[in-house]
């Protein structure tokens, strides 16, 4: 199978990359497993840390590019399309976050539909796709109220995924995601960033900065958890998807408090002391307008899971930055 | 005030037009009225029965092209945007309802961010963004599920008229119309098309066939209320809007049995003896998949209203055909 992941040297994209050619075969519709030949990851830049593999390669270039999208694509069994400018960066810069988020999935999606091969594509959407007043519990039918630019560009990309699903232009599948920590690294543009710094810099031994209060809610998963949904998602036969082509996931509902609770139990009172308490308005009002409490049945009843509990999560941070 | 109507020599744009020549002033956001100078009729088309008047000028062109764009937006108070491709013909010619409803709109947007004078635009988006299983009453805040690529149009757009609205780039606001009847003049290519052949060809003694059974649900509006809706949509201060820029309207719930015993209170029984009933499974499909009973409580809250019956919406019908 050829796979092709774009923004696939970024977070994800790297750990699903090294997922798979860990597993070397990936089997579609409860069918025989079929060998992994060929992975392309797609992205803006080189990326660091990128896994050397003989199956893989990296080709750089711009995702609303619709010749470099015609060569990329040529023979592509199966699609991941992570390719995105995340949530403050795509406010801040408006033309960005549409040329990337928005004209980069339609001219994919156009590749893939004149091409017409009609290959199987997951799409990765989040919960940003919800902000404003919302009801106490989201589920899978709560209407989609973005607050955000980034948001609406991924509530116009399940919309468009789908359709094109339902036309048989692509099998496609989307993804919608928790927001997804401990993300190892430096912090990014995303208002999310600091989920992460304040797990991972402290367990570090570097100071990191929380920028809301300690009562805030959130949801999360982590990034095993998130690279096991991409794999299960794919995996899926068109038939138990039907005609629902977004699975919205279930996640971890906990509150920054806990997190550091969490942190505490995992790595004693002195990594906790490393964070530095900042409240910024703008961070906070951002955070809460994203929806914390979920109730996700249609994934569950799809075998999607959530991560059981924050402790698991920074164990697993623990023994992925050790590995690395 | 100079104003712009896309798809302005369509069903709604020339009544739309009709109502600000004889109106000749808009008061906008209660405050005191502002005269009509001038109204653009935008269209790939002339169109027939255009009303002539001197502060009306119609120019035909495509909805999609840049340079048109900016040319007719120039200097524009006002935009109601109503170019689209209808349900069936968006259905049937993929690329044809991406390039007008999709491709058109993020032009129109674009085009008057550039401008940067945020004007103030009115989209017409319609029920047609839900399909499939519904809940038994869909309300304000039903998610959108589109099964038609109109509908899928329609619901991206909702969602890019909003998110311009929020950053400022335009006063937007959107009307989630019912489907309008009586139309005048010849079926079209909408799916819809036959709510109004049946009431509209025997009132001119004239055959016509119906679809889809008597017990089929639906939810309508008068072409007139539609018009008045418009018209409120524009003159509403942004204040009363906030933030929730769509504005789901309220309507007519009947059936078409009720649909036709009107007819035969309005026109007499021979007038229905030329309905003839050819059930077509497809139109039943697709005019089942649209919400039939609907709560509208913001659009209701700000002013809007549905029409009282459906007798009064013949008779209405019957006074236009007569001033024609
Ligand atoms: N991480 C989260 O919390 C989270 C939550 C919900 C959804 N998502 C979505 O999941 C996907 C992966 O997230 P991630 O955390 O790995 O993000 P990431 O920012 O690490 O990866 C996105 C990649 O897209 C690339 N990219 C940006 N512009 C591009 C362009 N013009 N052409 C090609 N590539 C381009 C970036 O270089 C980057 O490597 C994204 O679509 C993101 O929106 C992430
Ligand atoms: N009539 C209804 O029942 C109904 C219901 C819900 C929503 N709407 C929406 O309301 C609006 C007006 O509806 P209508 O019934 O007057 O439709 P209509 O088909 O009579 O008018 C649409 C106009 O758009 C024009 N158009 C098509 N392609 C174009 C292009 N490329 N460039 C410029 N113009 C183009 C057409 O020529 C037509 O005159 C539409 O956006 C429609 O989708 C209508």
């Amino acid at each position: 199978m050829r796979i092709l992941i774009t923004g696939g040297t970024g977070f994800i994209g790297k750990q699903l990359a090294q997922r798979l050619l860990d597993l070397g075969t990936l089997a579609l519709d409860g069918q025989a497993p079929r060998t992994v030949e060929r992975i392309v990851l797609f992205d803006a830049f080189d990326g660091e840390g990128v896994p050397s593999d003989p199956r893989l390669e990296v080709v750089t270039g711009d995702i609303s590019d619709a010749p470099t999208l015609a060569r990329i694509t040529d023979g592509i069994d199966l699609v991941w399309h992570l390719a995105a400018v995340v949530s403050s960066a795509a406010e801040a810069d408006f033309d960005l976050g549409m040329q990337v988020n928005l004209h980069g999935l339609m001219t994919l999606l156009e590749t893939l539909r004149q091409q017409g091969r009609a290959p199987r594509l997951v799409y990765a959407s989040g919960f940003a796709v919800f902000g404003g007043v919302l009801p106490h519990v989201v589920n899978d039918d709560t209407a989609l109220t973005p607050q955000s630019s980034y948001g609406m560009q991924k509530a116009v990309g399940e919309l468009l995924v789908a359709d094109y699903a339902r036309k048989g232009f692509i099998d496609g599948r989307v993804l919608r995601l928790p927001t997804i920590a401990v993300r190892p690294g430096k912090p990014n543009k995303a208002a999310s960033t600091f989920f992460s710094s304040i797990i991972r810099e402290p367990l570090a031994g570097l100071p990191a900065v929380c920028p809301v209060r300690p009562d805030t809610p959130v949801y999360l998963s982590s990034p095993r958890r998130a690279v096991e949904s991409m794999l299960l998602a794919m995996t899926l036969a068109p038939e138990a998807l039907g005609n629902q082509r977004v699975i919205p996931l279930p996640g971890l509902t906990t509150t920054v408090a806990d997190m550091v609770a969490a942190l505490e139990r995992v790595a004693g009172p002195d990594a906790v002391k490393l964070i530095r308490w900042e409240p910024d308005a703008t961070i906070q009002r951002i955070v809460e307008s994203w929806p914390s409490r979920v109730e996700a049945p249609y994934a569950r009843s799809l075998g999607f899971k959530a991560d059981p509990d924050f402790d698991t999560l920074i164990r697993a941070h623990i023994e992925d930055t050790a590995a690395h």
